[in-house]
């Protein structure tokens, strides 16, 4: 079956990472519809792995209404290849030069209204760096989690946030 | 830590699911910004568990450019209950009544720029039911899958839906 036919897209605007717009297309299905497509640069997830420990970090997510434990990760600047953002994302958020950066896939987090597609990784024998924070992130924390841990957080509904789920099955997957 | 304090907010426009905007705010750490915040009226999402077996749906994705293999998932209606949504969702698209259901949390899927929140369930002793798709849904293929095939999809990388990862890792927590 082949792909959608795009009859036109209507522009609602552009905020620093979005460019809002809804599609009118022709479904593979042949059914027409109007379809809301929010165009996101990319951005890449990366989860620092040691023997059975992982690495994670606090962050005050204003949309989530508080602070929630998750992955470091970030936007694709443009022309950044995943993997060089990655590697910029951990140094940046964690403090973390990764030795070794495995890919492991990718997400797409609300695939309904946006291509946002988030390239997710693992990363081997990491050393410290300085942290480079943006000035609007607010990251209170960066722990070392035993997998007994990450699977209690789990448990208990405090890690909710979904590329960071997607990432810990991947790694459960591979270690 | 206290919460963000919101200035104002920029409205910029509705979407069929959104409505976009941008909050002037001041963070817990006191530093002003300016942030994107979509909000969205949350969703559920529910996947379908029988002895070592859970169901996928294939559907077509247009802000992914294709297909992909997903648990059965729709945005709550004005009013309704997360609980009632998966219910809902189960035999609208999956052809599924649950015979129970549970809770296991939820995600944020996108916590940078909306609050959509997914409430994730396992749904147990699930018998067929008529399938009410909306029109503009295309869901091709409703199948169930052994966990040996869930495990070889997400290796394979043919497995990358966000909310859908995340449901499995809980799924997997408690099968």
């Amino acid at each position: 079956m082949s792909d959608a036919i795009v009859h036109s897209r209507t522009h609602l605007g552009r905020t620093r990472v979005l460019d809002i717009g809804t599609e009118d297309v022709t479904l593979p299905s042949g059914v027409r519809a109007t379809l809301d497509v929010l165009k996101h640069p990319g951005a890449a997830c990366v989860l620092p792995m040691d023997g059975d420990r992982v690495t994670l970090i606090r962050q005050y997510r204003h949309c989530a209404g508080g602070f929630l434990w998750e992955a470091p990760a970030g936007t694709l600047r443009a022309g950044e290849h995943p993997d060089d953002c990655a590697r910029r994302e951990l140094v940046e958020e964690a403090g973390l030069v990764a030795g070794r950066l495995t890919g492991v896939g990718h997400v797409f987090t609300a695939p309904g209204f946006t291509d946002e597609k988030i390239h997710l990784y693992l990363a081997y024998d990491c050393a410290p760096a300085p942290v480079a924070r943006d000035e609007d992130e607010l990251i209170t924390d960066v722990r070392w989690f035993a997998w007994s841990e990450v699977d209690a957080l789990v448990a208990r509904g405090e890690l909710c946030d979904a590329k960071t789920l997607s990432v810990l099955l991947h790694a459960r997957r591979v270690r």
